[in-house]
């Protein structure tokens, strides 16, 4: 069967993913000359897939980054053994994360306080074996984390480095997905690192080891040009991209590897409309390009071969109908589409759109090959 | 143990139902006396739960609305049998629809055009058995279904009932969840009894049969005082409530049943910000109070008892982060939550929350219960 023949036989909607994007933007990053020195540590929080994992990690294996136990537990279960839980650490999951590493998982937490860090020595105390911990920095104001020339640093340090173990500092530049275009994207990737690498000396000034100083996130791991002092990089959405990310120059709409496919169901051809199966639980409620220069509604919409077409966006969802429309002042015309179409929407943010579906339905990178059917989870 | 207790053994985020709401909410609806004539045909796309399906249909198992065939086919194997499928019916979908009936499962279509209508009479000759179907009429302009006075109607009836099985009409004023205050729902609930009557009415003049005519919305549900010509109501989303609904008057903050339990990981003290763990992945992204009266953020904070905590908002949320602060504007001081506290955040869209969610956290309703783990399910 031929590639579309495959999709019109597809259930609607379905996550679609085309793996040879994939690949294509997981080797974009990897082979960028400014990342040589440093571990690159791919984020599997948008993936949430085992066999999206073996093509992301380095020898399909390497260090990876995950934003929930749950996230941890699967990884670790298919052989991944080096992680990273990024998001801060509630004590009361202390005991999850000891049965991990004592079962063999080398997975390293995060926290930016004083009560965290006696709660991981708590922890570490109990199981009778430490567990590792980076600080939060703060760089841009964006989230979690202490400043780097907070006071606090030095004390936490102080405490994981004796009844723990303090792997070293990370940083995340959020307020970096907010910016356009490479050079701003630069400018966020030196505040990640000069955050990251001062808060690191100064641990080090004080007699503390540092050996981890982890930055990233997908628009600063693109950009950065200068990682001095920096160990390893972290990103995530960069492997599917989405139009957050276009609308941002972070990639093109071209390289978007995921979409939804949707069938139409109806009209109303006197307001415009064409009515889709897919509605905001197949494409998420996110509308991250509403605040970007072209707001692109619920998704830009192409055709069952992935064409975009000219000014086609969803403009509403509910939430198992979506409504397709042309963009606001287009002076295209809409095109006649029979009920029974069949479309992919381009998600506005991949994290969210994956989130909403239990699998992908992959289109191979081999030509011709047939479609492949990969489990994804959720949870925590 | 004690309810508290037991919710802090939970692991969070978690999705809390508290059952003695629920069964208010559900009691509510039922004892309308405006409801006295009509059937209650509730729909189960907010619960995905065979357990609360149970508690909610008339008998345990009476009629259902259903958003997806996945949710069809899962309470059909759960010994529901008369189950409408509410949303327009694509073509490629009608050899499962045919499979359900074939089964044994009383389930019924909605389409609002002529295509639709060959295509259901197609599938019926093809599986030598009446599908039978309602058509969608528009009240409201909100979404699908015809005028009340399009000649299609008649035309599609005529091909229905020649060719399937035509058993009504069916509306949805999906724009009452724009407006505030019972006076205004009932205006809305009007317009549905208007548009739905009138189409049944133009149908059997015509000499065609239209046994359904079925109406509904939760606001609309809630606030029709004249039903007269209706055969039918549904309402899906008043089984648990949410802010949406609180915002335009539908319920009480007090009435909403779910929430997420969520950990403190985290603060900003300078920014008045407290992180929990709860962010959109637990939450949703949908902002369905942005529009109104009083923006809710991504959700209103209350303790783990369920006491609302005045002011407190989810004012940002990343995806496994929540950021808690004081609504812009108030007076009240950000109450002292050390890492490690436990709230519970009530949602704009419970149908969009719960459907972050693989299963509800019951706390029962007979006093001092444990904790009931009831599954939900998604997909299509």
């Amino acid at each position: 069967m031929s590639a579309t023949s495959s999709l019109s036989a597809l259930p609607t909607p379905s996550l679609l993913l085309d793996e040879r994007k994939m690949l294509a933007n997981i080797a974009r990053l990897r082979d960028r000359p400014a990342l040589a020195g440093v571990a690159l540590r791919p984020h599997l929080k948008t993936a949430k897939s085992v066999e999206v994992a073996r093509r992301v990690l380095a020898g399909g294996n390497g260090p990876a980054t995950v934003s929930t136990l749950r996230e941890a537990e699967v990884f670790f279960a298919a052989g991944i053994r080096d992680i990273l839980y990024a998001v801060g650490i509630a004590p009361q999951k202390l005991p999850r994360v000891a049965a991990l590493r004592a079962a063999g998982c080398d997975l390293t937490v995060l926290l930016d306080s004083i009560e965290q860090a006696d709660a991981v020595v708590a922890a570490s105390a109990a199981a009778g074996a430490p567990i590792p911990a980076l600080i939060e920095i703060d760089c841009d104001g964006h989230r979690g984390g202490l400043p780097a020339d907070d006071p606090q640093i030095i004390e936490i340090g102080r405490r994981l480095h004796t009844g723990a173990l303090l792997h070293g500092v990370l940083t995340h530049a959020g307020e970096s997905y907010g910016v356009l275009g490479a050079a701003a994207h630069a400018a966020f990737a030196e505040r990640e690192r000069h955050a990251a690498v001062s808060a690191a000396t100064r641990l080090r000034e004080h007699g503390l080891p540092c050996p981890i100083v982890s930055v990233g996130s997908t628009p600063t791991a693109f950009a950065a040009t200068d990682l001095d002092g920096v160990t390893e990089v972290r990103a995530g959405v960069y492997m599917f991209f989405d139009l957050v990310m276009a609308g941002i120059e972070a990639c093109r709409v071209e390289d978007i590897a995921l979409s939804v496919l949707t069938t139409v169901i109806g009209h109303q051809r006197d307001r415009g409309w064409i009515l889709v199966d897919a509605g905001w639980m197949a494409l998420s409620r996110d509308r991250g390009t509403a605040a970007q220069t072209v707001d692109q509604g619920y998704g830009v919409v192409s055709d069952i071969d992935g064409n975009v077409l000219p000014d086609l966006i969803v403009t509403a969802a509910n939430q198992e109908h979506g409504v397709i429309a042309l963009r606001a002042g287009s002076t295209a015309g809409l095109p006649a589409m029979p009920v029974g179409t069949r479309l992919r929407i381009l998600p506005n943010h991949a994290c969210a759109t994956a989130g909403q579906h239990g699998a992908y339905e992959v289109i191979p990178a081999e030509p011709g090959a047939p479609l492949v059917h990969w489990p994804r989870f959720g949870g925590w």
